[in-house]
């Protein structure tokens, strides 16, 4: 079984590191690109003799306590085959 | 229009930071985590004029010539309304 786990700044809090991606991509000559934000991805390999239950609340578990800073980011969890 | 590119390391790639990850997870005490990979995500804000077509071959050059390194990393566009 595995998880993927999408962590993202809260949309208010500036995030410096997708300006500099953006004003980079501007400065190559892309022009129709108004915004960048930068994100985390994990892609989580579990115990297969977990039920998806049990899979979902261990993995959100792990994103708010270690993946993500709630105080700053949101996430979010996807159980998959 | 909106468009989500997600870039993954590809499967034979060592990952050190997943690694590093997994083994901090593993002394928390979480048992059934197997592995952990990291990867990039981003959102990126486009403008509304362009055409669905254009928008996604836009964000294509831009994952490869600039977000992603295709030698070790893959890539994925997703365009949203």
């Amino acid at each position: 079984m595995k998880a993927i786990v999408f962590v993202t700044l809260k949309p208010g809090v500036l995030d410096p590191q997708g300006k500099a991606i953006h004003h980079s991509v501007e400065s190559l000559g892309y022009r129709s690109i108004r915004d960048i934000r930068q994100g985390k991805y994990f892609e989580i390999a579990l115990d297969p003799s977990l039920v998806e239950s049990d899979a979902r609340a261990q993995v959100e578990r792990l994103a708010k306590d270690v993946l993500a800073n709630p105080v700053i980011e949101d996430y979010r969890v996807e159980i998959t085959a």
